[in-house]
């Protein structure tokens, strides 16, 4: 906790720079702080990882694009952010912010070629059970020590 | 929203032709109507991601299969769908069915080769952010129009 | 249900062999016990599955690894199980203990080598439908009969 998922269809892969997505959302997270001024993520939890589905269905499969002079290709990326608990609404909503402008300007480019959407959301995890270890927490705490 | 990822062992990829059960999926939801008739999901919203995994493990890895005479091969599907807050009992239920018999229909052929278990859930999503961006909706709105 | 998914960077498939991963994780599960000492798990329903995913970005990037005379290759592995509603506590905890250590006797080779995170949550399911259809759990009943 945090990290982000993001799962999108394969025809994006050619459309954007996805792993270059995945650092500036790394990038905007590590910039998000709280009412005090205090960053909200520690820099060690930071993680994003991104899915490019094996098979994919959109709409209507591309009719009503092709209706439109289009070729009919659809693509749909959903980035996900699974939070600890606790926090404020400022905070969430400063997060999902964050996020989702570090998305928009990566996926711009693709949305003008094609027909798409971006959902960005952000979830408070609920676990009943959670345990975390972390040889990479250590190397921060250090950093900052 | 709302959007269905499909997870599934790998092995599953010989058995069932995973790419037409997404739009069977999606066709399906497309039908979906609440209980005044209007349709449930909008035409540019709905979205079938689906995922083979690289790696699994089901159950006792075979040995059960194998000593009944099988060859110890076993597969899994998950489907779930995440939908948007506020619909009544009966539109979920109604969104769970037509998707669960778009993917009974497709994998009954692959249920009937192997041992296989096929799992649908329908989640309410309980997001705290949520932020959507498309250039496709408004093809759909504009056919609407 | 339950079924669990790990997601990881892709820097991991070399570090580790997420497919034994996977089977000591369903082999765990099928040796939790309630408190009145009847499995939890019933076998037929034990699923695992384990995805690289395609692009990764871990806190910084790698500058502070490397700083700290590392080659700056960070990974992370995030374990979820998702199961039934209506458990104990003390189930859900014992669930997660054992999930949480054979990921850790899987992992901790690679957690000596480098930097990474490693996370196992527990949630329940709150799905608002649920259609199981299973030719695989009948062979374990049978079994059992």
């Amino acid at each position: 906790m945090p990290h982000v998922v993001i799962l999108y269809s394969g025809n994006l892969e050619q459309e954007a720079d996805v792993a270059l997505l995945c650092r500036r959302i790394a990038d905007a997270m590590l910039t998000v702080t709280d009412e005090q001024g205090a960053a909200v993520f520690p820099p060690g939890g930071i993680r994003v990882l991104a899915y490019p589905a094996a098979h994919a269905a959109i709409a209507d499969g591309g009719e009503a694009g092709r209706a439109a002079g289009g070729n009919g290709d659809y693509g749909f990326m959903y980035v996900n952010l699974r939070m600890g608990r606790g926090r404020s609404d400022e905070v969430k909503r400063r997060a999902g912010e964050a996020i989702t402008s570090a998305a928009k300007a990566c996926m711009s480019p693709a949305m003008e070629r094609m027909l798409m959407g971006l959902t960005v959301q952000v979830d408070e995890g609920q676990e009943v059970f959670d345990s975390k270890t972390s040889t990479l927490h250590p190397l921060f705490s250090k950093a900052r020590g």
